[in-house]
């Protein structure tokens, strides 16, 4: 995040319009701006770019710092993360060049014409099917948030200082198209008998693999190959992965090559060795499946710095893996005050929910924060009744309210 | 759009699921699929690319002709378009480097530190806005088509011959996010008398300009910076375009320089030698602004081929400019008779909305045909009705029942 986009001008509204200086107001090129109101510029002045430059089209050269980030260094080869730029974005929707990145084992270079889905299993006609067989089946597509269960694991013990790309950023929300599991289990004749979980299979080199409820994902998981209208980009599981809306990023296995219907989960090394949280006392909470309802304000963030006192809107996102999101809350002291946020847009199902709060700085220091509340009722809880319930054991489902200082000066920061 | 992207494949499915075969149903790759059923692709066994290979995402090697292309050579320097894949495409939101292009003078490459936004005319505090300032100010993010009003002008005179991305093509639907038009007249003081019109000027060297009606547009109207989350592509009006929501594509002004409030549209080159309807009479229809309501079968459509008998989803798209899609039927013979599409997405307001009908091709010639109807009652006419009430002479605003043809060989064509 770079000043540039950053850094909020220093226009001369105190508060939003009511204010406004008359005339052409300057802005932060200053006197100079009232000497150029109408000047043309250079790229007004000759014909532009030709059409087709780009067939594929690419983010302007001034936005080339948006970009998805690592946080940390990964020792094992393939095994990786990379983060969503959540700063610089806007409204609800990732694109997908910068939709969050975690990989067992680097991503496949997948021939579709090569790729096949097995079902098998507990099934009476189990099947493999080509892509195009998947893409003759009847579709559905809907928006919803994807987010990796680690996500935000860095705030356990305290406010980390990172920015809020790598606090949060393993965080993304796309319209996902594909055919419904329900869907599929039909074209192998059902489900027989009590069988109430299915193993999910990528064809990574890790062969991630995780066992699902299937009962309660059956209706509402898709077997996904777009997103935000294109095919799924490689890193996110082209030519297919399963969507499991609301559940812990791992488990919307990429790469997918096989599905099997069994009576009980298979225990891998996906659901024993990882993904289940260690509490204080030694137990561990498994099939942990469903994201608790979270926010975080993305403008101001770290990074970003308050130029002038005046009015700044505090904009963030809102998800919960349980339903969608009723009301997000604002406090600009630190939690001692709360006024309720615009919600931007649709609250939708297990979809990121932009909101925005109006703020007017004033240029004392300040703590903002958001509490989010979903449909069921549950409200985001604070990181000392997370650690209370949880313990420090864990580095999964890290859910609290996140709270970003600004000083006097306008710097914000994770503190 | 390749042959192995868009053909279905011979899968041994009849009817949905009902008839499938039992054991692993052949594929394309016939016996030799029965002999390799959990066989391990290369893939599989070795790590793949690592993480941020590509900081900024790109799709797969393997969709490289999922690409904007131009339905003919233009002989202006800049004055060109560049058309959607919409027959490869999924779901109802446009990646962005899939969006259609249309330039009157190329793409220009502007600074956004150096764009400003002049705010002036009949309004009692004329300003000059920078990007930073208009970030300052509450935003909305709201999901919109925008289509061309030439879009599908090939088709005046009965089938082109050519395939949907060349006929339909003109036409994209993101999230957009901005100000809405009204906030950013507040911070001008408001407008004063009678002032019911708009000027919007763009900063190519076109200066691509119209004339827009203020109270009809003020509170729907985004002064937008970001598209699918990120900020505007270059050839989408980096930094800064309006977006009048169920308006014909070119009063979305890009590259948004000046906004001045007159009191009467100023009758510019662009709402008099263009963008004007001419009728049978020799009359001229000016300032037809929204765009009525159409639907188009994107898949099959030509270029697709249907390989082997049995079911089929048809799918396609549907949009008003004057609110949302109640309902969309779908004919396979001809129009004689027809069945109520599923909406697969919900029918946002003035948004691409996906349809879908199941259908069972028995191998005979058929001709598949989409109508739509939007939230005002208006139906989707036919070729026939459009040019009786409209003639031959003008190009733009043509949204009649679009018709392809299958032959027995499952060819798909637009004759």
């Amino acid at each position: 995040m770079t000043s540039r986009k950053s850094s909020p001008s220093p226009g001369r509204r105190r508060l939003l319009g009511s204010l406004a200086a008359g005339g052409f107001a300057a802005s932060q090129a200053g006197a100079a701006e009232l000497l150029r109101p109408l000047e043309i510029a250079a790229w007004s002045k000759t014909p532009g770019a030709p059409i087709l430059e780009h067939p594929y089209g690419l983010p302007s050269r001034y936005e080339a710092d948006v970009v998805r980030r690592a946080a940390k260094a990964w020792p094992l080869p393939g095994a990786a993360s990379s983060m969503t730029p959540l700063a610089d974005l806007h409204g609800s929707i990732t694109p997908n060049g910068l939709v969050y990145e975690r990989h067992h084992a680097g991503v496949p270079d997948i021939d579709p014409s090569l790729h096949r889905l097995a079902i098998h299993g507990l099934v009476p006609n189990p099947k493999l099917f080509t892509m195009d067989d998947i893409l003759r089946l009847p579709s559905e597509s809907r928006i919803h948030f994807i987010e990796c269960s680690g996500n935000t694991g860095n705030e356990w013990n305290g406010p980390s200082g990172m920015p809020v790309q790598l606090t949060h950023g393993l965080l993304s929300c796309c319209e996902w198209t594909g055919v419904r599991l329900s869907t599929l289990l039909e074209e192998v004749g059902g489900i027989t008998g009590t069988s109430g979980w299915v193993l999910a299979e990528g064809a990574d080199a890790a062969a991630m693999t995780r066992s699902l409820p299937l009962q309660r994902i059956a209706d509402r998981a898709l077997v996904a190959y777009a997103q935000n209208g294109e095919r799924l980009r490689p890193e996110n599981g082209y030519p297919l992965r399963l969507i499991v809306p609301g559940f812990e990023g791992n488990t919307h296995v990429k790469w997918l090559r096989r599905l099997k219907v069994v009576d009980a989960p298979l225990q891998t090394r996906e659901e024993t060795s990882k993904y289940t949280n260690l509490l204080a006392d030694g137990t561990a909470r498994q099939f942990v499946f469903e994201m608790d309802a979270k926010s975080v304000i993305t403008r101001p963030s770290p990074g970003h710095r308050l130029t002038t006192h005046g009015f700044y809107p505090i904009s963030g996102l809102a998800w919960s893996g349980r339903g969608t999101i009723r009301q997000v809350e604002v406090s600009t002291d630190g939690g001692t005050s709360w006024r309720t946020a615009r919600l931007e847009t649709p609250a939708r199902d297990r979809a990121l929910t932009r909101f925005q709060a109006d703020w007017n700085w004033t240029g004392e220091p300040a703590s903002i924060l958001s509490r989010a509340t979903d449909s069921t009722g549950y409200v985001q809880p604070t990181r000392e009744a997370l650690v209370a319930a949880r313990g420090l054991n864990s580095q999964y489902h890290y859910n609290a309210i996140q709270q970003w200082r600004i000083d006097a000066a306008g710097e914000v920061r994770n503190a």
